[in-house]
């Protein structure tokens, strides 16, 4: 972790993130705040907390003259850092009905006061203000937990309630799908350094790729409606082992979302629920879904490391990111960040060499370097600045609560 | 259902009732009133909502001209009632954030003055103010599992919320236990049909008993560390089967909510976590606890008949009742009624020639008569003026979120 | 326990009752002795060992000189019996493949031999030699069970192996079914003590009826093509709360081992896959489904008493009881003992006064009394002598392994 | 698949492998041969059909003139192969008494004798000469999962039976362990297509290495009751997030086999429960312990490109491979195959072009290309000539019963 920022940009920056996270929870009650719909996910009342937390925790407490604005906080908004003590169990992160959403906003306000002053009046550190970069990409990511997990609870609702308006849909067709061709030979993959980044995007190193093809636009819901309509889901040769296993047990005929209403195919949205949109990307699909969309398609999914490749070739072409009022993916376009991650036919695993960050921080993203599959590129819900070419987004193979997609790739002819 | 009350009566207990309810829950936060803290329990919220659907399902709902106060209430806030239509699941109900606790509070009132006015008006006819005396019950024994849920609810909570302050236990010791001697023969059982009672307390009918002895009081705190203390939950010998796979599989090694403090039992009570009180009944055990205890102690439970006959005799004597700035039980005394709820030997089934009410609202008690024990008395969440002597309360034997206690019985010599 | 037939009429028993276990066995590989189809079942082979234990562990072992066949067994044959020390658990029972089929028949041997001479030498003292009376009922039940287990192991059967040919079935219309009325007052119930009885039998004692009606034969698979017919199984009005939960959890839209074969009902019986008999009395019902056929028939399930008084009208009359050349119900007719055990509405509690025996053969009965149903009868696969219009057999509400059906009753107009 | 041996070879090595089954099996009761420990295992009755099955669905039913020993074999003994038909559920293969072994024995010789003349006479062609030798590797690997099925069996019998004697354990301390650095670059990874090798084990490709080091022997139970002593089970900071979550739902505190008896570490073996031997490579231990291990040692998991460039290096070296005499690993020595199987830091994935054989044997490893992480080396349960250095095992994290343990390295300095 090195700081690229100054102070002032730093100030900004976090001032900017603190805001966008209370203006994500604006829209909910303090009851829809409370709620969990599943051991993955967690209250929005809790993501507030705990990303306030990881503030109070490493930039704040190391200071003897800082005063905890509640010490039981700190057992109740830890989340995996083993190393800082005892944490409340995250199934029952919904039963902690106090402190309520007014006193977390004052733990909120209080806690951002004091990074900031304590940001202006220079008594932090390079090590201390490198934290505050981290926490606050930290807290960039539980925006998209939290936008994730809101969009599940909501689901579960059944009125299917709106959290923001938004416009009536375009439902033309999407555009034919083209490839793109890109050669292979020994690449440089992962973070080079230059600017923020997590330490499981590191350490950049050499990778052999031989040449391959890209799609040049996602996977979109008219390509899915067609795998579905062709007996996608019914096939056991298109599936692996455990996706077929999974499929099975928990009966999916079509994406996380998707409900057939009269005879036609809707997905709940943040805007509540709406007949599939052809052109954009399919989004909610599993690991085990896109591996065999690929398969029934005569192609495959990218490894993260032809994707990363692929990528830097469009490095500034970017999708829909977070917008606080739309929440929604755009139609499947050029750009491979952006709208909905992409599943890879990468397993998250350690780059050579990795070494997590040292201390309670470094808890963090190495710990789940077994059992997931890797993601990359960016969603709807990923706020802008978040996203990197670099960045690794880990998933379980069976999990479709992320705003999760797909590209094909094939190996080149 | 005959009514026994005149309409100006029925008016004045129907506001109080719903006033009562409304006071339950001003101590508590729209958090508080949002989770559910297992499938059994119930959200604050939920109950008085529920409570409130029933009044306009059966009571303004048959009136044409009644405009409902939001129709997918009906959906959302039906319960087992089938007959009445789809319902939403139980175990969801923790989900269900939207309608809020503002928008129930405006539910509560509108149906309130909606019923007030209908009954004011004359325009209801004796069923349907049989139905609002039902519903009071309704209410009133929703009110008593509103208390036990967000006691549930809190003691999951790590640092047990107090709901109301409680003065400082009396800690002494108990009075010594008594027995008195009641006789049997041809005994009235079940209710006389004088007042309002449940269908599942008659047909009254007549039961053969031998003579038997009954305690003069509920077995106490004191008793049960005795238990505990001379080894009773590891005692084989002692258990039911299916009692002593609970204790095993469960870990359970003292009543429900209690906790090694310091080398000190404690439990938790609606004002926080306390050291056990020796001379209260002891709380929050589960039938087959009582069942080892009683077998422990060279005795037996009461038969609900005995318990009945002997209850006769001390019929207007009463323990601790709700109060909503206390929600705890009394010291152990000689009434039978009040504090705890007393589990006997009895299983859950109908008398001879039951047969349910009609309609939807029969959908009531005559449902569960399988697989759950009968508990008489009532406890010291049981409002005032829904506790009856006949009354009978059931849950499955390893239920222990009632508030359940014991009172021992032995056969005449 | 009072033995009430003299040495030599004891010996004749014994070898009588261990032969029909081998007799059951005989018919059975290795392999299908071994195998356990579900935690409630048992090897065939362990219900040979277990029987043989209980002689060797409370008949022999008391005496010093005795040489125990294998001190391992001790361990792996108990059952519940606690007081005896620690066991194996009962769902691993189909792991234990050490000894074989070959050992269990010389441990059953073996120990035969040493009860038999041990008799014929009048080593055996009355209480000894009641046990080796018990030891005969004990073997007599587990040779039922060990029926119902190679049924439902065989069910699992993609073939369903035939344990025994039988001759074609009769399908003729069943008769249709009459009322006998039974005066009411105050009746003995319970066994009297003269002959062999289980514990819970007694004590005898007396109980108050009203007048009530009994049908004059079993329910008949016809009758309950009639009430699958008229979509009994889908209105929730006709069940209890836990029984419709039953039913929809696991499917159940037909008795037990029933199967729609090219739209036909079909059975799997003993003697393989069968179409379903009109006439035979329905079997393999749970109590859920048996309480919600009566209520469909606007009639009730009789209690124990009733049946228990009813039953002696008709003392002397059986139905089928267990021919190891048939293992399958008669036609329903007239006898209230045989056939298919019925349930009752009562729950299964001790009688008033019920001590259980004495040391671990006390742990038998007792330990079961509660979140139980009590049937009452006997079935085609209880060995004749095993049966008495007293005894008391019970299972929980949604057990369907055993030969269970049922008889309607009402009360007396 | 292409065939590098002639026809008599071919027989002989048919011929061999099929009695190396029976010779495994031979040891095994009847009883010790239907039961199913777990879902994983299946029964060896199971496995012995399931292989005979693979030869005559390929190789004999293609000819028309061919007749089937039992078609109901066809449904009962298929595996996980989709497109031959519907299968019975692997959890209940222990329930399937019938066929007895004898019948499966009669089925093998059926199936083996047929092969054999087919083979003789000359009217297999080259692809069914190859589905052959397919189904000979095939069935060893069969052999190594009976071996493994049966030992985890027979750990669950509370007196550990013995499958073979095996002469006294040494109990020297091992030798110390020592590093050879490899040197990187570009290698060739994968199968050349010189002999039998399975479809995963190519395409043969370039992959690009940095130099490291591998350790010269297995990690020892010497090494590994350090890392106990150490409290390795009880340091969150050392484990996988995963891993730690089921180390602690298991309870695992040692690993698979392993039991504390009086007071010193002893592990179930095919010989019996014996203490852990201190040379021996420690076995039995899931991906997340040789993690968490290599991680407490300052060292790493090698991938599986680092490991077979390491393991090219001893090609000709073997360790303890399946004896039947003994069916145990030998003391870590040199040989990078044999005694254990060694977890790789590599999740199971395909190779760059794999493409899955065609048809239905092609149903065979890119089916569980997901969710599970390599093991390379062989162990002492693998029958000699199935071992290859590109031979790709694998299994979930959580997985321990494999003979698998672990080999560390670390990138070179």
């Amino acid at each position: 972790m090195t700081l690229a920022i100054d102070t002032p940009q730093l100030v900004a920056r976090f001032v900017d993130v603190r805001s966008t996270t209370d203006a994500l929870a604006a829209r909910l009650t303090a009851e829809d705040q409370t709620a969990q719909s599943m051991p993955d996910a967690s209250p929005t009342k809790w993501h507030r907390a705990h990303t306030t937390w990881f503030f109070e925790e490493f930039v704040l407490r190391p200071d003897p003259s800082y005063t905890m604005f509640d010490p039981s906080y700190r057992y109740l908004f830890n989340s995996y850092y083993e190393a800082v003590g005892p944490r409340h169990p995250r199934p029952h992160r919904g039963l902690v009905t106090r402190p309520g959403v007014v006193d977390i906003g004052r733990y909120r306000e209080y806690v951002t006061e004091a990074v900031v002053r304590a940001l202006d009046a220079g008594r932090l550190d390079d090590a201390a203000r490198a934290l505050v970069e981290l926490g606050c990409h930290h807290e960039q990511q539980h925006q998209e937990l939290l936008v994730m997990d809101v969009k599940h609870l909501f689901s579960t609702h059944p009125f299917g309630p709106v959290y923001v308006e938004r416009p009536a849909d375009d439902l033309s067709a999407p555009a034919a799908q083209g490839w793109s061709r890109i050669p292979g030979g020994i690449v440089d993959i992962g973070h080079d350094g230059r600017g923020f980044a997590y330490d499981n995007e590191g350490p950049r190193h050499q990778v052999l790729l031989a040449d391959f093809e890209i799609a040049d636009r996602a996977v979109t819901v008219a390509d899915w409606l067609e795998f579905m309509a062709s007996g996608g889901y019914g096939r056991p040769d298109l599936w692996l082992s455990d996706g077929w296993a999974t499929i099975r047990a928990e009966g999916w005929v079509a994406p996380g979302y998707w409900e057939l209403v009269d005879g036609r195919w809707t997905t709940y949205t943040l805007s509540g629920r709406r007949p599939v949109v052809p052109g954009e990307p399919v989004c909610h699909v599993s690991f085990y879904e896109a591996d065999a969309f690929a398969r029934w398609a005569g192609a495959r999914l990218p490894t993260e490391f032809e994707w990363e490749t692929a990528a830097a070739h469009r490095a500034g072409e970017r999708g829909q990111l977070l917008d606080v009022d739309r929440v929604h993916p755009g139609r499947a376009g050029a750009a491979m960040v952006g709208d909905v991650w992409e599943w890879t036919a990468s397993a998250y695993l350690p780059y050579p060499g990795f070494a997590p960050a040292a201390g309670a921080v470094g808890e963090y993203n190495g710990k789940f370097m077994s059992d997931q599959h890797v993601l990359r590129g960016a969603c709807a819900a990923t706020p802008p600045g978040h996203e990197r070419l670099t960045y690794r987004n880990f998933f379980p193979a069976r999990s479709r609560w992320a705003f999760s997609g797909l590209r094909l790739a094939r190996s080149a002819a």
